[in-house]
């Protein structure tokens, strides 16, 4: 898509030291665009300055938590476009923890409309949702229509979430879009511990080598999206009105199996370590949806959005950089970084 | 449906001085439960003390707020069955206060479940949900299977409070169904003021002779469930353990439509009043939905239950009711009742 709309804008990503928010930042920054940061650095979450090295000077960091109204309405005054990322992604977390999720996801996401709302009502604004959101899928692949039938606390309250913006859109004409991610995954993915999903679990134990584990018969099917293309999503929805006002899903090239990404992840890391499958833990199998996929079908007919990385490529990538850095990522605490 | 599940029983109501939750008190009561009542009477929600005078002395009434998670851990202990009416209700305070609403409609349903999680788990419990969730309808009658996007933040935050429930049965087992109210209506309905729905405005100018306006041409379908019908709902619901991890919409006999019903509360109230029809204030067209009217039918496969008092026979008892107890409705502060 063309750099046009954000070249010269203001662009607020809130989560913006994590993931896929500090790819976000990079490639706005790259269009032109003036990009404030906002993050906490909650330690067990995605934040990690490491992310963010090559932006110093270019950015605005602002240390700062969602669930704090005060800063939040300062923040998104002035901007022409916000990236609202910041969230409690882990659904493990949700369920151990429910009203930390609930506090992030539904009021921290209500209250930062409230101040959109008073405060610039003009503003774009994007929210990453979920397919969590979907629960245990009736039908694949999984439309925008299906059913919202979450089975954890995360995905009750991401659909919560999601429905502020539409309906701030909808009431008061509040130009949000909210994009369904599913498994997105790359360079920057929160590696120090295994509860924000699966494939950031495969990908460091290929790189050290030891046996990947895989619950059930490894059939169940996801489908994956390479960070980059996630980025192309948030910038192609929020460039596109007709987007405002929809939930829209961000999918992959093509559904692959557990037991599939698995044997590519340790055939791409090629260390000798092996793929095993086992009996589901009970806690996991609760939470457990089978096989899941999207159509985004939806968001390719209004922006022309296409996913372009294939899973092999993208993990390759991916191990690439973490071969070369992960001594940032592996462990608790990382080498401060200046800003 | 037969008194033996609650005969010795321990029941907890929570907004049990409210509309609702005054009658399935006194219900309760009347069928041998010991119940304990807990209410914070905000003075603009729907608790009246005086809705319980005649349970003086064979009801616990404990003044609590269910944002309060520590006192609410201790009144779930030892329950049986609890009865969840406490809610904000209003739609338009909703759009005001959506951060209100939020506390009392998600967080504090969601530590509510945690306390019956950690210290109750065999009891049962029945939300007080509504078809608010449904939003505009896009067929009628609405079954539970309609989508749900709701076009206020009320709706938006009965879902997950609805769906807490249902997730914990599905995850934990508490024994959890939601019953979504139509319009309920009758003696102890909130009469101070017109902001929790439009069948008390019209009965409270009907009674003061006053013209009824209605917004449109009044041909919007509603259903109305009298409050002794809604009662019996809550104790089928809770007896029936087939209703357990599910929604189930609680409707009236017949939709009727707003014109009607505003002829109908003049008709019984024969003080003179008249009814006109005017536009929509842009600010309520904005939340308006049409007709809506549900399909209970699930609810009355599962346990019998069927609404029982036609809409004329229900107004002529709520309106006879407040013709001689109207005093303790109309102000802001009726006069304190000792408990």
């Amino acid at each position: 898509m063309s750099g046009d709309p954000y070249d010269g804008s203001r662009a607020l990503v809130t989560g913006g030291l994590g993931f896929i928010g500090s790819h976000l930042s990079k490639r706005l920054a790259a269009l032109g665009a003036d990009v404030t940061i906002v993050d906490s650095l909650i330690p067990e979450y995605g934040g990690n300055a490491f992310n963010v090295r090559e932006l110093a000077g270019r950015v605005h960091v602002n240390y700062s938590d969602i669930r704090d109204p005060w800063s939040i309405r300062q923040l998104v005054q002035g901007q022409d476009y916000i990236f609202n990322l910041a969230g409690q992604v882990s659904h493990l977390d949700s369920m151990e923890d429910p009203q930390t999720d609930l506090d992030i996801n539904c009021t921290a996401q209500l209250s930062l409309l409230e101040a959109l709302r008073a405060k610039n009502p003009g503003a774009v604004i994007v929210f990453a949702a979920s397919r969590q959101q979907y629960g245990r899928p009736r039908f694949v692949p999984v439309t925008e229509d299906h059913p919202l039938v979450p089975i954890d606390v995360n995905g009750i309250n991401l659909i919560a979430g999601e429905s502020y913006h539409l309906l701030y859109n909808e009431v008061y004409g509040i130009r949000a879009t909210s994009l369904r991610l599913t498994n997105t995954y790359g360079p920057h993915l929160l590696m120090k511990h295994g509860r924000q999903g699966f494939i950031a679990v495969f990908i460091r134990l290929a790189l050290e080598g030891k046996p990947i584990r895989v619950f059930g018969d490894g059939s169940q099917l996801r489908d994956f999206t390479y960070v980059d293309d996630a980025v192309e999503a948030f910038l192609s929805a929020a460039a596109e009105p007709e987007t405002f006002g929809q939930a829209l899903n961000v999918g992959g090239i093509e559904p692959v199996s557990l037991l599939e990404v698995a044997t590519m992840c340790q055939e791409i890391a090629a260390e000798g370590g092996t793929v095993e499958t086992a009996p589901w833990p009970p806690e996991r199998e609760k939470i457990d949806i089978g096989s899941i996929y999207v159509d985004h079908s939806r968001l390719t007919a209004l922006t022309g959005w296409e996913p372009t990385i294939g899973l092999r490529e993208g993990l390759e990538r991916t191990m690439a950089f973490y071969r070369e850095h992960g001594e940032h990522y592996w462990h608790d605490r990382p080498a401060p970084v200046r800003l």
